[in-house]
């Protein structure tokens, strides 16, 4: 009876080994892909991760060097066109084509102007690892009516603006924490204009410095300036006008308040029927409203501004420019205008600019106007849209025989379609740029022609009574 | 006999678990092993589908800021250098040297060239997400004889290009589809020239507008413009001239028409032995062939125009921009290029420039002249080429003493061997920057020196008999 | 007996699967993980090496480019502000103020600049893909004293610079491997100043062409080239001066030689007391040493320049500007500055320049005169200095009446506060922008106020006994 167990036994014994080898037979092949897919694994981890640090030091060396490295803007402004009279002759055209032109009373611009003016701006933009951030800007402009490309003898080509900004500077705290640093010559960053009438509400240009936004609340910021001017000569002694400027801001209002200084000035005489001596000094003021809706109707936008000055200032939109004028000169000006998308099709843009200015350069001369003008968009398609512009206005001028210039009473008025392409479907009146073909028809009241022997109205072949000017023009901005 | 019986039933109660353990004691450590080899998966499949996101959002930001972004472009041209007798004195040159040069007809320019003429093109493109496109170009550009650093007092700096195009305007479709509209102050977009003689076969250029490109077929497009100029005044009132345009194009050939009308241009006179009032019209057209091979013998290009005008269309180069031309004034010319590679090392460059122009600004006046001009180029190392250019131009000119000038007949020939360097191989004879110094033997028959008494040929140090300039030179552009 | 071994024999039949089926059921799971793993590494894998192409084949793309592609620069120099008196009238100033300025004698600058001065550069460089590489440099430049921002009719907008350089030419090897060919109008790039001064140490500018960088051993290299100028015209007959240069380098040392030639120029003549005509030839030389430190002293830097001229060559800085020199003219000039941090708040740059200069335009006149000046920074915050910069000149003057002028012996001095604002903290005189309040006390003996009735000292409200200037002013240069 021993046998059973002895195989029992002999069974026992080889019962692991079986086990194990059977086990293993199918378990060896996994275990190698696994260590085969591990080692995948490794170097993918390890190619990923690689792949990290590269992006992550790319990404560091573009931050340093946007800090160190300067960056170049270039943006410019020009229009050019063609402008003749319906027979393809030379014609006459300009915003300051009437007797109230040379006292700011500008006309409706569109399909009247026949200038090729360019504006170049070259921009150097620096920002440094203390946050710091520094812009220089130069421009330079050019003002031609030669249709010519070869305009050397004519050319008018300058220099109009070279200044640098420094901002976010770190030691500047509390209320110049956001402030601006700047000197050099340039336009004052808080000039505004009525674009239909190519004319600034406020320019303040010249040479100085100042510093812009300090900062005395969320709601209210200032800014101050010294500006530079030179007026011509008088038995060869420039004369230096100096402007002092406030601009202060409270939310949409704005107060702006200058005091002009100019030394020797009042040397300076004019002559006409009677003869007065220039002013050394002056002041002016504008109060202005900058809407975020169409006068409160509607979405769009608006603009409000009433302007005084005095002496110097009586010039209440070139500040400081104009050295002839009184003591006694006084100007009242009245701006507006607004923008608002009536239809889909329809956009409207009405503007308003009056003035009276009294005592300029002679005793009880007036240079007292009022200037309406309306453009409308209708959009036709997504890149053609007809364009309307009409401007009204009313002028009652005596300078008292200044430059034999004689006192006029009267209206002017144009009206201009204008088909204008343009690159996308019409969003605001502020886009560009536009292409346009366009007819103006004008007329004025006959006294208009006896203002001057030398200026457009009653010129050779351009009287009262009715003219008509065609042209194309391009007009951008960037 | 129950014992081998229980032994049996107990193995076989043991056989199970004895299996399950043997098989699990391999497969646990590989499951722990999958478990973690798919928690790594996943987070390898994770970070590559972040990182693909990323990429994607990066590639879409891109394209949005392309569609939107201004993009800046700078381009030029230039040629400046020193041009000086043998003996380093001051020295008479220029394309238009001799007696026809006032009429077109030019000499080689290479070793011929005393300025230092500039233009700075600043571009600015724009795309938009409508698939518009706009393109804005100012030019200024100036030339100088001086040598000097600082030009102020003698500069001719002006701004000669100012213009807009459009293209790719979505509701512009047929034949208009590809066209692109333009308006401003511009150099025409179809103009081309023969570079050797410094002179365009034809130079379309003023202020206005048109569009490029109506596309008939894919063989044949066309242009229309309108261009208008000025002229210089007649007692303080200037004159316009407006020229319309069709350029057509059909394959290799070119077919451009103009149509010009300058009104009260009549009112201008010229005198000489006789006088004669110019006119306020004209017309002129040019028959053009640009070949893509060497007048079909081999590779290489070709251009050959024949150009025809009348009245004031008979400047057919400088289309509108002589005021003086006579009614009766009639132009024919010639013009025709060629390049081709003979061998690695020689290139050469054939040109023909021939015109018969009568009644130009006199009745019985003539302006003939046939001029013959070969550039060749050896190449001798990759930064180094021998050129050579001559010139040989015949002339018969009979101006009737316009501005005192006498009719002379003769022949001039210049040969010029020029030293160059450039940055690569010789590929074509249109490749820049170009950095050269010269030597350039000219004589002429001795006739042209009686032409005029304040022209270069016949002036002092400046005879008939045989000349030697020498001379560097850069020229670039790009 | 049988029994048992019957169970044996079955029991060792069944053995063997129920082994495999017990193995399989726990790694048929696994083997089924293990493939879908496999599955998914080799999606991962394929998209990584995807991923790896694309980036080389964007390098790739982006290295060609490079290669073929121009690369745009904007650099510039620019200083503009107001200039006046404490009374805030025009006053005088600028560095040439005094009657050693004419002949180079200047003063120190700060807080005594009343022009708007812009240089804008326009580069395009170029690499190419055999290594070459090209540099085209347009530099414009205008100088203004009117504050106004529309100066067409006193512009002074000019082209000072167009030129092209070539290096890294494959086929330049040996000495010529690291040369650079130019040609074309330029300022020599060779130039170097003494900022405070606002003067060169040597100006050579005008046209011509020539090679740099001549290596002769890591030490060793030279420049030559040849520049043309012109002068004045006689009697309508432009003369032209032509200047042969070497510069020569060894280590800190720089040697150059300057010998000039301009035929028919002693037709020019000089008239005061006695009357001498101008020589039409000149040598010139400087021996220059340019210090990596303050004078051997300290960190810092500083240079020392001798220079001789004879003839033409007796204007020592503007290098073949000058006509009206003599034959016997002969010019002696030292010039030396340094640059040194003494302490993290105070960092000082001294200034020296003597000159001697004798038979200048008419025989028996002198020109001898000695300038020094310190500028002293002193760091108050990152972004606020205050600056002092004090000028002491000494000058024995006699033009033998030319133009007028008299003989005056006598000194001059000036100091000047300047509290400057920077971007970022001080690091070096020579880093920018800065915008600067100033204010300038200066005096001078009487003797100078009647050197020229023309001239600034002596002019009305401008006389010895002292003057104070206040104003701001920016400058930057990049």
């Amino acid at each position: 009876m021993r046998t059973p167990y002895r195989s029992l036994l002999m069974l026992s014994m080889i019962l692991p080994a079986a086990l194990a080898q059977a086990a293993d037979s199918t378990s060896t092949s996994q275990t190698m892909a696994i260590k085969d897919i591990e080692a995948r694994l490794h170097q993918l981890e390890q190619q990923l991760s690689q792949a990290k640090i590269a992006d992550a030091q790319a990404a560091a060396k573009a931050a340093r060097e946007k800090q160190s490295a300067h960056h170049f803007e270039f943006h410019g402004y020009a229009r050019s066109g063609l402008l003749a009279s319906d027979h393809l002759t030379p014609t006459q055209g300009g915003v300051n084509i009437t007797p109230a032109g040379s006292s700011g009373g500008h006309v409706g611009r569109l399909g009247n102007e026949k200038d090729t003016y360019v504006e170049l701006n070259f921009e150097d933009h620096q920002s440094f690892a203390n946050g710091a951030k520094v812009r220089y800007k130069v421009m330079m402009a050019d003002g031609q009516d030669s249709y010519n490309d070869w305009t050397a003898s004519t050319s008018q080509l300058n220099v109009r603006q070279v200044f640098v900004e420094m901002s976010h500077l770190p030691s500047f705290t509390g209320v110049f924490k956001d402030s601006t640093l700047w000197a050099g010559k340039r336009f004052d960053r808080n000039n505004f204009d009525i674009h239909w009438l190519d004319s600034d509400v406020v320019f303040l240009a010249g040479t100085g410095g100042g510093i812009d936004n300090v900062k005395w609340s969320n709601q209210a910021h200032s800014s101050f300036s010294i500006y530079g001017r030179n007026f011509d000569d008088i038995t060869s002694n420039t004369i230096q006008n100096y402007t002092l400027t406030a601009n202060n801001y409270y939310g949409p209002w704005q107060l702006m308040l200058n005091t002009m200084r100019s030394q020797n000035n009042q040397q300076r005489s004019n002559t006409g029927l009677g003869s007065s001596h220039a002013t050394d000094s002056g002041v002016n003021g504008m109060l202005a409203y900058h809407a975020k809706s169409f006068y409160g109707l509607t979405q769009g936008s608006a603009m409000i501004a009433f302007l005084y000055g005095h002496g110097l200032g009586a010039e209440v939109k070139n500040i400081g420019s104009d050295g002839k004028l009184l003591d006694s000169a006084n100007t009242y000006r009245l701006a507006t205008y607004g923008t608002v998308r009536l239809t889909p099709i329809w956009s409207i843009a009405p503007a308003l600019m009056v003035q009276r200015s009294h005592n300029r350069y002679l005793n009880g001369d007036k240079y007292d106007w009022a200037t309406a003008n309306l453009r409308l968009n209708q959009q036709l398609t997504e890149n053609f849209s007809m364009q309307y512009e009409t401007t009204y206005q009313y002028m009652d001028i005596n300078p008292q025989q200044l430059n034999g210039n004689s006192a006029v009473k009267g209206s002017f008025y144009k009206v201009t379609i204008a088909p204008t392409f343009r690159p996308t479907a019409f969003k605001s009146f502020f886009d560009r740029p536009e292409i346009r073909l366009f007819a103006t028809y004008m007329n004025w009241s006959q006294d208009l022609n006896h203002y001057s022997s030398s200026d457009a109205l009653g010129g050779s072949g351009f009287h009262s009574g009715g003219q008509v000017n065609v042209g194309v023009q391009m007009e951008t901005w960037f």
